[in-house]
């Protein structure tokens, strides 16, 4: 009975805004009876420009939020908070804390077949140098080439994400990657994944694209599973707070998910 | 020797981050013996894509941390704040408040020819109307041609201010302006003056363009004389506080203000 009660728990996600409803997207196709509270801090965004003890700070916030919640696991949906923030929150609070830079780096080293993998992110997560290291304990003889691109995240948040001049943008952004030969492109952002037709385009279809929302679903399931916390039976239910207004988001939420029951509410978290 | 007192206060001023050191820069041209305390809310700047709800809250936050500081007078730089946020802080703080909004549409009402005066701003700034109501309670058969430009404020904080991709973004932001024949456009946004040369060459040369810092500068000093509070002998200083880490700011601070002795400090507010 416990350990119904305790599989029954949310898992908790934050982002620095929406691009983390691709990581919830993907867990409930990978989770279908999980319910999930995410916090979404519109009001913050972006945090990539950010200095790490700003987003550290931010980070702790957030968690500290979801933690109201009685989550059974936090993810960290956002590639800024992981990758300067992640170590403070599995130290601080007592759930399972999962990031998206590791499972993206794994997929990474797994596809990539001439070694040579590039990494596009915001300058926050670059400046970390996360995926760097991450995909450098994963193997030998890795050669990674980092790239920030600052821009991105506001042509996406305006919706500019075919146009010529987003276009012009991404191939000077991917132009050292593409000299170096690259076969392999981290997304290391969760807005990236929007402009993934633009990008593919550019370094061509030889070029695999690591979006790594699926990644971090496998993961969070499979420690769910060893912790048997997996809710397997259930009707998955979804609850979004947000620390700016919640109209745009419920739109783009509606959007990304279909017809889930979406509920949006604003939470004054500072 | 009250008086004195009150005069040796300091000016308040507060923005969403860097550019109202625009302002500070007119003010020191204007009021060379003012103590100046400027908060920079660099942590969650940008203002200009969030709603006014979260605009307003941000800025009675900034007024309240001034008002610490025992200040004679606020001024709000930012113009996203002072489209949306002016009436609260006037009620609720006992000093004088100036915005940005009034000094530049005065100034666009006094230099237009033609009565046709664009506005370029953030996407709040624009969606208040702002700059439209003030603009035409000044005068009458004038007509306003109203731009969003949310593209423009990240481009800057990059640096990217002359790019061929800017270039060609700040032309789609200008068509309609241009092709409707204004004569005058105000630069709604302190960001925006870092733009001017790119603008200009657009627009042409026989457009005017409206920055606002000195216009502001000139109303806060009317005020400070009316009220007997302006300060006429002494040294000025100015203290910089800023929410995110100062070391970007010290940097650019530098650069717009020259060799002054600057300092600048991060706080918590939140």
């Amino acid at each position: 009975m416990a350990d119904t009660n305790k599989r029954n728990k949310s898992i908790g996600v934050f982002d620095s805004g929406l691009g983390g409803l691709t990581v919830v997207k993907a867990l409930r196709q990978q989770l279908s009876h999980e319910t999930i509270v995410y916090f979404g801090d519109t009001a913050r965004v972006p945090y990539g420009t950010k200095s790490s003890e700003t987003v550290i700070r931010f980070s702790r916030q957030n968690a500290r939020l979801l933690m109201t919640y009685d989550i059974k696991m936090l993810v960290v949906a956002c590639n800024t908070s992981s990758s300067v923030a992640l170590n403070v929150l599995r130290k601080e609070f007592p759930v399972p804390v999962v990031g998206v830079i590791e499972p993206g780096a794994k997929k990474a080293v797994a596809v990539t077949k001439n070694k040579i993998i590039g990494v596009i992110a915001t300058t926050a997560t670059i400046k970390s140098g996360a995926y760097l290291k991450a995909i450098k304990r994963l193997g030998k003889g890795l050669k990674v080439i980092s790239q920030a691109c600052p821009l991105f995240v506001p042509l996406v948040e305006e919706g500019w994400i075919a146009q010529k001049e987003t276009i012009s943008i991404a191939k000077r952004y991917l132009a050292d990657i593409m000299r170096k030969k690259a076969d392999t492109l981290v997304l290391g952002c969760t807005h990236y994944p929007l402009l993934k037709k633009v990008l593919q385009k550019i370094v061509g279809t030889k070029v695999y694209l690591v979006d790594s929302a699926q990644e971090v679903a496998s993961e969070v399931k499979g420690i769910l599973k060893k912790s048997n916390l997996l809710r397997e039976k259930g009707r998955p239910s979804y609850r979004f707070l947000v620390s700016d207004e919640p109209e745009h988001f419920r739109k783009l939420a509606r959007r990304f998910l279909g017809n889930t029951d979406i509920k949006v509410k604003r939470v004054n978290i500072f």
